[in-house]
């Protein structure tokens, strides 16, 4: 079963800065060759946004911050000059998503549940969007913001979310036996490999964040995101 | 069974235009929220370019009409700030299958058939080729024009030029039901992302334009294309 | 059983400058009007990259040599203004698999095995990360890059590497006849679609061809390829 929204890694901007940091450090220590991104035993490995900071968010600089905390977080997995796993159990929610398509490895347990929502909360997609069509392509990306629908670990797996598939115990034991074995590789030219193949992204990424910002901000304006996000939080 | 050729919505130049302008209309009207593209009961999605006219089509100005029609209907379909689906049966026919993959969500009958027939024609395809490299991958677009072979549904679904399957007789119910849930979606939300996704596409079409009119006079100056249309209207 | 590596097509700078020549001849030569690219009888279709001449490579020009055969090759695949078909036996490695992304349609043999191994020698893989994102998604892409394990005929035809898989001695027939359809096929409308299609593919080969140059060299300076493929040499 799936961990519940509280417990589940609800990505505040606050915290999408700290994981930003996080990486940051982690690229700089030498001692670090490969990184495995997962949620602690139990939880998912990210809900989506924090419901409980975007209720407050209106049209003013504080959105700013929460779009620019989301295209940072995208674009520093990008950069990462190491390889990095993603470890997916439970909800891979919105920016869980996103950050899991910015790794370079996937894995999915057999709880995992994979879903893009944005236009159900009346919100845009483009960072999500964008990332899943250079990811996925551009069918798979139609489907999952269309439908709105979580992605079982299978349909996942077929259309190329997830690299492989393992048995929910066997999660964080099969992410670190792949991380291993990417840290033997040899890392300049890994990172060079890496830089070249994502700069297109990032800078695509880069080239629509105004345009977000101010689309972010006239959604909140409109008190609809809040009204359905208040929807959501008081039926769990 | 597929409708005749003659029943099926061969694509003239005025008909492309009548659409692009319906398009324009329905873009403007608040009172609609989404689209279904789909033929009359009993009739194919699009046949592709009408014959009788492009038999008569030489090297002048005519031809860049042609041209132009095609590239403007197609960015039409990728501008249109409203979600789109497309509800296939029958025959999905070059510029058919253009307006296809240019919308948000593509339902494909039992009976339909995608095709991409132009170099068996004589004639380039490089709005197809692009939007089809760029929906389905580069490896579908190989396939499809290298071969000019009919898609079946099964095929279709497989290589993502279709997002579902439905029996043929529920098919104009099951796109008015799809449409009906994105109708519901928050338009500006909708519109930016797509906006957003869209641009390189009708940027990249809007670049090949001037070089796919002068191909386009230079291929309908051989004859060959006539003459390989003759021959075909002639075994109908 | 596939062929070994000294029968097996290695790619040296100087077989790669003569494969590009080859293409320019055919290409000028009004009495071709397509193309079948495939080893000799029994040999693999390209085992990569040849050791004995990556060996010595170190951080002087000879390897800015070695990189832009390697870009001129791809280049000329993608610029060749005639059908190009790839019949792939045996190994299909590194160099091997560029070349085949780079024609229009390729056939595998129930033999054939595709692989990107570049991480495990140590060496950088921009060229071929890129074709293959851009060719089959940048799922497969991270799939075959992070692993650098071979692809079987299955996975290959699953992932859009292939497009077909023929019997073993069916593979020069089937090869010949895919030709032999795309031979009758008007070249001017055929030249003008792939051009088009390839243009943006062979500009960013191009822009990613300097920083490549300086990454090789800074590659074969470590001495670390050369280690590694001593140890596979010596195995043989």
């Amino acid at each position: 079963m799936f961990a519940d929204r509280h417990h589940g890694n609800a990505m505040s901007s606050r915290r999408m800065r700290e994981l930003r940091e996080l990486l940051r450090e982690l690229a700089q220590d030498d001692s670090v060759r490969a990184v495995v991104l997962r949620a602690q035993e139990g939880k998912s490995f990210a809900v989506g946004g924090d419901f409980r900071e975007m209720i407050g968010l209106t049209a003013g600089e504080e959105t700013d911050a929460w779009t620019d905390a989301t295209a940072d977080l995208c674009v520093a997995c990008l950069e990462m000059p190491k390889p990095t796993v993603a470890a997916l159990d439970g909800h891979v929610i919105g920016i869980g998503l996103l950050i899991a398509l910015a790794c370079d490895y996937r894995l999915g347990s057999e709880s995992c549940s994979l879903r893009m929502p944005h236009f159900a909360l009346g919100l845009a997609c483009t960072f999500g969007g964008y990332l899943l069509e250079r990811s996925v392509g551009r069918h798979v990306m139609q489907d999952m913001l269309m439908s709105g629908e979580p992605w079982s670990p299978e349909s996942s797996l077929a259309d190329g979310l997830l690299h492989e598939i393992v048995p929910d115990r066997d999660l964080a034991r099969t992410a670190l036996k792949r991380a291993l074995r990417f840290a033997a590789y040899d890392l300049p030219a890994f990172a060079a490999t890496k830089h070249t193949l994502s700069l297109p992204h990032t800078q695509q990424l880069r080239a629509m964040q105004h345009s977000t910002r101010l689309r972010n901000r006239a959604d909140f304006a409109t008190g609809l995101p809040r009204q359905r996000m208040r929807r959501i939080l008081g039926r769990e």
